[in-house]
């Protein structure tokens, strides 16, 4: 009886028929499946159907690892051994309002902690790390492997886009999830991060998983779920990995939008306490330092880490990090310097009472919509425009009272106003304020 | 606020977003779907993940419905008001072995009821008539409706390929669905074959549903579910349809193969009592009179059914409806001018003993391996190769008996000897014979 050889697309159809029956995969299969895809030889349309049967189905712990390794042998590895730091990762699943890096990178950094952070553009409400860095003139953030290591080495932290060479087939990948709705399996998701973690090769990375109409995952339980996983790939990948949970129903500080996030950044380097920022970006600080030195405690790595922003060193570490990549340190002393919006309109509370929700996806939107993020690939977007939210949840206010800013490119976006206004819940019973972390796993 | 219309892939996300997380979608975006999918607007991986989506979260009746209707919106229907004949259709959800059409077409048209019946290509185990009667010598498939029109009105019956006018939807999405592992799903299913056979505006449809290894799903339970859905698709859409649940666990009858099959529906029509099809197979034919004629009750149908067998009219018109069809109306008196296999092999019983099991799907599979079938679209196939399987589930049988005969185009064909046996299971154990079938829905 003859046979014929099973082609690529033919072991595939195997796989997306046992992954939809509810079955799990064996790693060969699972690797099999991302080589074959990475080098062209499975159409769009069939990975497309796996990944939206792994979507529904889900994928085990020895399946999510599979892929992990599988996306991370895709490509190359950085290698740290020319820097004689300890270096450091950290990643956030995206919130909106999120500048946790801007502030983190330099604290650590200027307590001789290395920080080795890639970054990627936003995309939907939860704006990138990497536009709200370009709206420092000059700023590169296209660095190279070589150059990426002589700004480490030089002023011990770096922050760049993900050169092409690390992790290619989850970029493949991702794009290809980002148009077939299946960018929210916990699975897909973990891997995907954690691949990238994993080729960057530190000594440890701190996970920021965030939950709330703001993020990735709406609920508590969708981002314990995922920490967990990204925790467990981390441990059988040799990268010690420590996830918070944390909330973002409202949006993490005051400002959205590009420029305006960075000056709230350079604001909080510089001392000034930032409500629904701070706190958050000392506990993650203080865990990164902590990964890189399992011996230190708690209490004196939250002692150094506001001893590295009240003595200037950590502000000092941003400004020579931005001059080595190009940019205009400036923007360190006079933040008027960034991307100024022309227009700006003052959103008062339309009631008095408590605020009960301030909602950070609407606001998100509304930023979106406003230029400062894009809702295709590749878009421009305007990195002066975004929002300043003036309260908070638990927040008292009256009647007529400024609740936000629009900082606007032209002066008529009708809409707008209403807009933020629909964001905000103010009702007339006092309510306590909102925990920002609610656990840590890994330490 | 600017807003940027939403374009045709943006409005599909939303219904996959929606549909994974297990939502019902309104029947306006159902139509749109297929709509913008069929028009080219709408990209092969998309639509790969909405179907894996439906098949993962299943359909609802309104959305199976809604699905159905584009399907036949997207095309003509066939206009049957010029035939004076009451029309009825018949479909099978295919099985190994499975020859009905060709017994129950000439039987029903030889009874005064018309027969029309647009039938496709096999793919995998499971043969397809279209493959089925090209083993007649220049009888044609490619009819147009004209040419269609002028047999059915001439001999009361006509088998031929669906024309390309006739739900075009369904014909891209099915060939989508069968490269991405969702030919599985009832509603996509029930909608793909309900679609064609309202299309095709008949006054009814009898609908053999199968069930087991030889058929399209497994379980009684399945194909129950399957039948319901369709017998509901067709009572919204003006359809009368009846369903029989019929096993398929063994092959149907005892030819596997195209000419091997085409020999046994004449030998049926000539009179021989085939088991495992004959009884089958006369049980359609009076569903199909008896949708015609709602008066007509069972047993008289069923007699009619025999006397049109008896008294060689059914057989007539068999030969009339390939004469008109441009086919060498000889084979019905010669079944030998048929394709003939050149090496002819007989299995004998390993054991003595009861037949427990003749798996249909591992003949099937081996009937495409000898030529009879093929595993890619548009693969060419052996019309005379095959099998002819000796004995049924529950007969007696002696060690070295006949129990199989192969039909092969060469004579080495290593492995078939073996793999004919292991499709049958002998044991000591006495046992009763399955029914064939096991209900009836709609009637």
């Amino acid at each position: 009886v003859t046979r014929h050889p099973i082609t690529p697309a033919e072991r595939l159809l195997t796989a997306i028929e046992a992954k939809r029956a509810g079955r799990s995969l064996i790693p060969e299969v699972i690797s099999s499946i991302i080589h074959d895809y990475t080098a062209g030889r499975i159409p769009d349309y069939q990975m497309a159907a796996w990944l939206m049967a792994v979507t529904c189905q889900g994928m085990d712990m020895a399946e999510t690892l599979a892929l992990t390794r599988s996306y991370v042998d895709s490509g190359d590895r950085i290698d740290l051994s020319s820097v004689r730091r300890t270096v450091v990762d950290k990643h956030s699943t995206g919130g909106v309002g999120d500048k946790v890096t801007l502030f983190v990178a330099p604290v650590v950094a200027s307590l001789g902690v290395g920080v080795l952070k890639m970054t990627g553009r936003g995309l939907g409400y939860a704006g990138g790390t990497l536009d709200k860095l370009e709206s420092i003139p000059g700023l590169r953030m296209d660095l190279s492997e070589q150059e990426m290591l002589a700004v480490l080495e030089k002023t011990g932290m770096v922050i760049t886009g993900q050169t092409a060479r690390l992790v290619p087939a989850d970029a493949a990948t991702y794009a290809l999830r980002d148009v077939t709705g299946t960018v929210t399996s916990a699975p897909l998701i973990a891997a995907s991060i954690m691949s990238k973690k994993i080729a960057a090769a530190t000594s440890g990375a701190v996970l920021d998983v965030k939950f709330g109409s703001g993020g990735l995952v709406d609920t508590y339980e969708a981002a314990e779920h995922l920490a967990t996983i990204m925790v467990e790939l981390g441990a059988a990948c040799d990268l010690p990995c420590v996830a918070v949970l944390s909330d973002v129903h409202q949006p993490l500080g005051r400002a959205i939008g590009n420029a305006l996030e960075v000056r709230e950044a350079l604001e909080a380097l510089r001392g000034v306490e930032v409500p629904g920022f701070s706190e958050l970006a000392r506990l993650l600080a203080g865990l990164m330092l902590r990964l890189a030195d399992p011996g230190l405690d708690e209490r004196t790595a939250n002692e150094r880490v506001r001893a590295a922003v009240a003595d200037g060193s950590a502000l000092a570490v941003f400004q020579a990090w931005v001059a080595a990549q190009g940019g205009d340190p400036r923007c360190a002393e006079e933040p008027d310097s960034l991307p100024r919006a022309p227009y700006r309109e003052v959103v008062t509370a339309p009631t008095s009472g408590w605020v009960h929700a301030v909602d950070a996806r609407q606001l998100g939107r509304l930023s979106v919509r406003l230029g400062a993020g894009r809702l295709a690939h590749a878009a421009p977007i305007d990195h002066a425009v975004g929002l300043i939210v003036r309260c908070r949840i638990a927040d008292q206010v009256h009647t007529g009272e400024p609740i936000a800013e629009i900082h606007m490119r032209d002066g008529d976006r009708a809409g707008a106003q209403d807009a933020v206004r629909a964001a905000f819940d103010i009702r007339p019973q006092r309510l306590d304020p909102l925990p920002s972390v609610h656990r840590v796993i890994g330490m």
